[in-house]
């Protein structure tokens, strides 16, 4: 493993960082009032798109091998069905706790992982499929994982 | 250079693509009278987003020193100005032919690029610069520039 390498994979963990960064920043200019509001008529509201993130977030611990979900019970209401399903949410004051937790905790994680690490599997593939498919590594996970956020950060953005 | 920064520049470059081809499908799922709505009430319209992701993608040509721009003359209507501002605008149909032209040249300048060459600078940055802030490379600017495609794809997909 080299330094170019370790240049590589920086850089994907610090655009992770600094989409968080962002994130956190358009949160704190949302009012809660303006995060229950839909995003556009008849589409996700900015309560759904917060826990929706929070979950995804929460889901990449188990993914990266490092450590349970701290929220499995986010999945009913975020992950697994549409928002509006008259399914109990937590408050946005907890979504926001969440949040920074789930980020504070991946963050530890990433900053104790060796550059090497993020080469191998993801615990969603199998060691053969990942012989076949060499790609399917943690840092594209990662990569998948911020290009997501952002999609659900240009729509949480029209909040404002 | 070895095979593990190989690997991570090339899954760099196939998030890249794979946003590419998320928007190809997300355009063509839209008929020209969506993509002249607005994507919320009082927000860009999608013709505006399309114009703008058009002039940023052209942008990279200059910026990773593969050449000079194909449509400067987008920048005043999608770039320099927002949405709605009486600007002459080229058709939908102009604009998904240089959505496409842009992105043929990209890939083919980034099939041809050597792996070491993303390490380097791009060229909006000074060499002294580079020196002290050497994350300022070409592979920093595409991760960059998928997270703001992803952004605005994400509005995009209210038009449905």
């Amino acid at each position: 493993m080299n330094t170019t390498t370790e240049a590589a994979v920086q850089l994907a963990v610090a655009a992770w960082h600094s989409q968080n960064k962002r994130m956190d920043t358009l949160l704190s200019s949302l009012t809660d009032e303006q995060l229950m509001k839909e995003i556009a008529p008849g589409k996700n509201r900015g309560i759904y798109l917060l826990g929706h993130l929070t979950a995804v977030s929460d889901g990449i611990l188990p993914l990266l091998n490092l450590g349970q979900r701290l929220y499995p019970q986010l999945d009913d209401a975020f992950i697994k069905n549409p928002d509006k399903s008259d399914l109990p949410m937590p408050t946005i004051s907890e979504l926001k706790e969440y949040w920074n937790t789930v980020n504070k905790t991946l963050s530890n994680h990433f900053a104790a992982m060796q550059y090497n690490q993020w080469l191998d599997k993801h615990t969603a593939v199998s060691a053969e499929d990942f012989e076949k498919e060499p790609h399917r590594n943690k840092l594209n996970l990662l990569l998948n994982r911020t290009n997501h956020q952002s999609y659900h950060m240009g729509q949480l953005a029209l909040l404002k």
